[in-house]
């Protein structure tokens, strides 16, 4: 059978894991497809001095991607290069040919996901994206495909592996999030400029494109209130653990009846739950639908392997498709009723919080915290303290009953003044919908 | 847009889910495809009394399936009545006539599965079949299309979820297996011939379609070495607890050298994993590829509402099939090269083993049970046993070091003629490779 061929544009750790895939797991490839799938090009800056599988012999080598998205034998390009700037034109350009895309880059389908959508409807290609959001895990197809015939309700994501590195590190050694973080750094697990990772930029990425392919709704990043972790330290896995939670970065995507709650940010998880039982490394996506109730999907969020699945796995649909005829399509970012999921503010989320206060010990605390709590309606769950050796820089706990975040705002607004208190207080959600 | 017609034979309890969905959600349903699902017909044997949905006005409604398959405005045929026999009638009367079939039967699919796939071949049509394992996990979507570049290595399910329920029963209330099934059949979560659920066939019938989608080999029920949960009492779980374990139906299918080995039996599993984490009547498949690693997919295993949605996604997949043209097809149970996953006897199991004994107390059982195992020259790990109140039905357990099957089983055969035995050793695997 002739071959579907393949051009890769880029050669770092994603286009580097799917080469090996593809080389080395040829036979199963083709097997599965009844075709082969045929590396025709390779292009990367690095090209001439780059360690290439064998197999690879006969393919064109080359630094500028024209020559791929332009070679007449091509007919999917892989965009592994990320970014927003050279991977759009790259994308761009193949529409213009005809040819359809793989790609992992988040960052660019989340900011232009609708709008390159909407070039490959016109252009009839297609731009599969699994290995954009949680490599490992095909939560891609399992929105697209899986479980399309359900109306999605809720989805929760953890979708940031270095931030559940170390929130777990934190967790189970009791060690500062600036100490774990320059270990995570010092092995590679994070980078040298963390802020993608640890203020949640990378998750909101993640959580824009995912949302969209849920609710068919044109979202992008800043539609997402967003708080990373970098406050999070192990004395609030202590009073978490005295309400039977855990603290993960949460990324959430709720209907309401007005609209979409949108948020990531560090929250508390009931430890009975399955996403509170994500530790280390991996990541995972929550779903639930007003048909097929909940769903869980759990697996390496990155590494060159496990995205390189995603990538491969997106190569041999979209080489199927170009064996069967091209579809009709719809897109994927923007399939629902205008408005019908519209992103709201966050000042609209409804739910029990933890609020964590570090204060200078004096008589009348509580008082003066409960007063500006009730000022705004807010009714007190439970007050905790642990015992503490610094009466200069007490941590203590209080959680209060569902109410909204506009009124802990409200609240904490309140409280900017109180001269016992040595940074602002701290207010996570209390995620009890799980 | 003209819509794609379905007919839908079979109005229990799949049938009715499917139905509520595609009325319900016809408007989310035809956004994302771009073109209306319609029913255009509904059989059922009591279709005259059948309470339908608003919306189905205009199908046609008959006792007589083959009006369904033969009607020329039908593109889809959605077998949903179960069983092997008129089953089997309806899925080779579409494909004659080249009409693809979304069905959820599991029975039907593991028995012949490939037969009817190399017919489906031939006619140029689909047979989907997400419904037919573990209903609301689009299990099917993820091994086709997910981590279709993946090389699967090993893949473990809890795919029974009455047996799961009564387990966690037992786990969680001390209850034994009788009393709880008891409950479970009064509350409608067993059926009154409990058989094939408690015995595994329900579970062999599922693992033999898995692991002929992960490994495209021919694997039919024959071929799974298959054990109920019958003889698991409160006292296992205590046991399993304080080796820090848990016990489950666990269905296996692992790659090794020589071929596969495939089992359903109850298995003790690390508390810490994530397929412990699985209580109650929820279904999970944990894959293992080679160049992806684990994933993890959890959800209901049953109910007309999450089945349906895998039977509406189906329709949806084959529904957009059909407006891009007939693609070329590999059978999903035998695209692998002959005999590459062959299964093997399931006495080449390697594993730890759980060893729990009934005994009447007297001097010495220790040592007999001792000499017979290191006969077949078995280590013994612990030793393990609980006060008891009666000294004339004392249980206690011994945990072996990795070995094969084939010892444990002629260990047990020395033993069998053992007097202070009360009942024959029950023998359960201790999964270390998760």
């Amino acid at each position: 059978m002739q071959p579907v061929n393949i051009g890769i544009i880029g050669l770092g750790n994603v286009g580097s894991g799917a080469l090996t895939i593809l080389t080395e797991n040829a036979s199963q490839i083709a097997a599965k497809l009844g075709f082969p799938l045929h590396v025709a090009a390779v292009c990367s800056r690095h090209v001439a001095s780059a360690k290439l599988p064998a197999g690879l012999e006969g393919a064109l080598k080359t630094a500028d991607w024209r020559e791929v998205v332009n070679h007449p034998d091509i007919h999917i390009v892989a965009e592994l290069i990320g970014g927003t700037g050279v991977a759009r034109e790259i994308i761009e350009a193949s529409a213009a040919c005809g040819k359809s895309v793989v790609t992992a880059n988040k960052e660019l389908m989340a900011l232009h996901g609708a709008e390159l959508w909407d070039q490959a409807i016109a252009a009839r290609i297609n731009i599969a994206m699994e290995a954009s959001v949680a490599g490992g895990i095909p939560i891609h197809t399992v929105l697209r495909e899986g479980i399309s015939g359900d109306r999605i309700t809720t989805l929760y994501g953890i979708l940031n592996g270095t931030c559940n590195f170390i929130l777990t590190e934190i967790e189970q050694r009791g060690a500062d999030f600036g100490h774990v973080l320059a270990e995570a750094q010092a092995a590679g697990y994070a980078e040298a400029d963390p802020s993608a990772d640890v203020d949640g930029f990378d998750a909101r990425s993640k959580l824009a494109i995912l949302s969209a392919l849920a609710f068919g709704e044109r979202i992008v990043p800043s539609d997402i209130y967003t708080e990373g972790i970098r406050r999070i330290s192990p004395i609030d896995f202590e009073y978490a653990h005295m309400l039977d939670h855990t603290i993960r970065l949460v990324c959430a995507a709720r209907q309401t009846p007005k609209g979409l709650l949108l948020s990531v940010r560090p929250s508390l998880l009931p430890r009975s739950t399955i996403l509170a039982s994500v530790r280390g490394a991996y990541n995972a996506a929550w779903v639930r639908g007003k048909y097929g109730a909940d769903t869980f999907y759990y697996g390496r969020g990155a590494g060159p392997l496990p995205t390189g699945v995603a990538v491969v796995s997106d190569l041999m649909r979209v080489a199927r498709e170009i064996r069967s005829g091209s579809p009709e399509r719809v897109s994927p970012f923007a399939h629902a009723r205008l408005g019908e999921y519209k992103p709201l503010p966050i000042a609209l989320n409804h739910s029990a919080y933890y609020l964590r206060f570090r204060v200078k010990d004096r008589p009348g605390i509580i008082a003066s915290l409960a007063a500006a709590l009730s000022a705004e309606k807010i009714s007190l769950d439970a007050v905790l303290q642990l015992p503490q050796p610094n009466a200069d820089d007490l941590p203590f706990v209080i959680t209060v009953a569902p109410t909204t975040e506009q009124s802990i705002q409200d609240a904490l607004q309140r409280m900017a003044g109180m001269d016992f208190l040595v940074e602002p207080p701290l207010a996570l959600p209390m995620e009890g919908s799980l």
